[in-house]
């Protein structure tokens, strides 16, 4: 039945039915493998509609894929299903800059666009570690990043969304207005629903106008409670940092060993990260303010980055942490959130653990935002060992955070790896109201239902 | 069978059957009147919930209700049902200095929730010019205002909302945590949804710290054209204006009647009108650049509101219009928006309109995010005339609207008023989707179904 598609797809070399490549068939992390009856690239919202009446019809299981850089398996295909590989819609399709927007295919990856649009003077400022995604992938997961402090994260920089529903039909959720109270939200609730509401074919972004300078400071303190106390001084003073970071020392060593850089201030137990930006005289006025501030609540110094040379240092550790782990280990990315005041609770509580538990693990995060990142290590263990000390540390992790108020992800997503603790956590009803949207509008469950807390 | 509320609802002064005030019948224009078989005033979440399983299991029309300040008739109840007015919750029932959120219940009043958090030194930025209406009106129509412009309208400091839905069931939709890629955010879907996919009982809103200072610049322009091309300058230099106003001077003209109070630069066409807020440092390095980029397009003049009661006069010119006509019309109001870089061209356009079809309008609005507030004067007309002359220049205002890829609605949402115009304008695929999502959550379509555009 498959070979169906060669009449849907004018190009044979656009649909792959034999030997398709294992990359295919997982994320980034390779660790969750499933089964594809079909790869396909379409290169039109047309190809795409036609594809998905046709997977309808048959009731196929059907898989979008960006650059498959998620790490929570939500790429992973089931069932023999169709892949769908959007890697040739990677077209800028127009940059507005009268209304400040960017209409740009699903297949465009960040990085490309970022500087695209920083070329002409403007910026997209949200930001995730993961520059190679493209940016439906990263609607697809709300992706945040380090600049969210200040800007946001995915959401709040698309302005519309044209979506392939799971029957066929196309479309227009949002247009290039800045204000909307016009009819329900379809825009809000497909972004950050992992695929499995509607396919993304096009999307209107939301740009600014690009920064025209930055400076990082870096705050040393002598216990990481310390720091994160001040972090609320910080928000409190309304200085506005782009960027609030938070790492341990001792992290910090693992990325000095990994880089063969060494971070000043060694007496320190954490550090917090600061970055501003804007133009010059209101960098200046929140450096100047901030100093006041980190003085005040504890910091040991106060390190503005300068000279270039340094602050390219400190961020490239700041930004080794999950290859210099994984260097030494296979690891497991975890990327809770807990209400912002709860950082250094959970923080202690995960070093507590990892002594009960013997398992090793790396944290680091965004302390402006309560995000935090923790690389959860495998080390020697065999294949059942890891299985199961790995589910219960995440177990106790996510009890943990759950009780402090905090969330499974805050812009990874639930895919596969983190259904267990999602599902576990979320209230029936919740869930019910979920699903009867799912059911609403992939009424035969096509679209990323088996990987995902939908059914 | 209503007799069955006093029941449901433990005093009696709660529950009104008979005789049910004219004003729960309609919005604050009264131009639409409804009919209801029950008010009921709740306290709690349980009796909301209990009321809803009562209403679904009799399918019987329910509508709830702020403070009924809407402008479209959202509040109107049909079929004899039941309108529940959130008046007695009306508590401020947390707020959290540590995670800067407070947790209110629905029927707390705008004003009184933003007196509350700025003398604790926070803000709640969203700033619609109602200040009467209630928190939970805010979210279902996604209400904007004037310091959109930096700050992002209501659905950006919506943190969580607690929801009754149809059934009775209760969901908690969202939390205090900054970010969220934990699954369908339904929380989203519930915002700007005017009430037709569930009564909210609770919402955590985001707070921010409170800017320390404010300063509005007031720029004339020879023609709208210029001050429009200005307002695009404005953005680009990245300065962060509050607001963004534009006024015409024939509109000034009618406010200085109206109050008396007489304006600077008569000679200027149009008026720019920006705010600027934070910290004193912040907000001169602003100032100091918009002042060369308002000279360097076109201004008239630079005046800075550095005179409390000089700028107490512009703002309450500003604030003026509907009111000023409204003493002499009755008008119907319209919140259009439009791309930013359209917004003079549809000014143009309501001039052309109001010539053709001898039906005066006043227009003015936030130019920062092209969001147009006009005001359709009925003036001397008969009910007849005026319905028909009414639909007549909406109809028209809308097409254009839309053919410059603008929207109904940016902050009053669609109601019973804008409808038919949505509905001409909304392609039948997203009314599909729409619809598809209300009856997946509302299936016996009870909720405020009647007055929209979702059957």
């Amino acid at each position: 039945m498959l070979n169906k598609l060669y009449e849907l797809i004018p190009d044979e070399n656009r649909v792959v039915l034999q030997n398709i490549d294992e990359k295919y068939l997982s994320d980034s992390l390779g660790r969750l493998k499933g089964e594809a009856g079909a790869l396909v690239f379409p290169v039109s919202t047309e190809e795409v509609s036609a594809l998905m009446r046709f997977a309808y019809a048959h009731q196929l299981s059907v898989t979008p894929r960006g650059a498959g850089t998620n790490l929570v398996g939500s790429t992973v295909p089931r069932e023999k299903g169709i892949v769908l590989d959007f890697s040739l819609m990677n077209h800028v399709l127009s940059i507005d800059e009268e209304t400040f927007t960017a209409t740009v295919e699903p297949g465009v990856v960040l990085q490309d666009f970022q500087q695209q649009v920083e070329a002409l003077g403007l910026f997209y400022p949200p930001d995730p570690g993961e520059k190679l995604a493209t940016i439906a992938g990263n609607i697809a997961t709300n992706a945040g990043g380090m600049r969210a402090v200040k800007y946001g994260v995915t959401r709040d920089y698309v302005r519309g969304l044209e979506v392939v529903l799971a029957d066929g039909r196309v479309i227009q959720a949002g247009t290039k207005n800045v204000k909307d109270a016009s009819g329900l939200s379809m825009k809000h609730l497909f972004i950050g629903s992992e695929g499995t509401l509607g396919v993304i074919t096009k999307c209107i972004l939301k740009l600014i106008p690009k920064p025209e300078t930055s400076l990082s400071v870096l705050l040393p303190y002598g216990d990481l409670k310390t720091g994160i106390r001040s972090v609320h001084a910080i928000i409190k003073a309304n200085v506005g940092p782009t960027a609030i970071e938070f790492i341990e020392r001792s992290v910090v060593e693992l990325g000095e060993k990994f880089t063969g850089i060494s971070f000043p201030c060694k007496e320190a137990k954490a550090y917090i990260l600061l970055t501003f930006d804007g133009f010059q005289d209101q960098v200046d006025a929140s450096v100047k303010r901030v100093k006041a501030v980190a003085e005040a609540s504890g910091a040991i110094d106060f390190i503005p980055l300068s000279d270039p040379a340094l602050a390219q240092d400190i961020w490239r550790v700041r930004g080794c942490f999950v290859k210099a782990v994984e260097a030494v280990s296979q690891q497991e990315p975890v990327d809770l959130v807990v209400p912002i005041d709860k950082t250094a609770e959970f923080i202690a509580f995960v070093h507590e653990t990892e002594e009960k538990s013997g398992v090793k693990m790396i944290s680091f995060g965004h302390a402006g935002d309560g995000n935090v990142h923790l690389c959860v290590m495998r080390e020697d263990r065999d294949d059942e060992t890891w299985e199961k000390d790995l589910h219960a540390v995440m177990n106790t992790l996510y009890d943990k955070a759950y009780a402090l108020g905090g969330l499974t992800s805050g812009e990874h997503g639930v895919g596969i790896a983190k259904r267990p603790y999602f599902l576990k956590n979320t209230a029936e009803d919740n869930l019910f109201a979920m699903r009867a949207v799912k059911a609403a509008l992939d009424p035969k469950h096509i679209l990323n239902d088996h990987i995902s807390y939908l059914k």
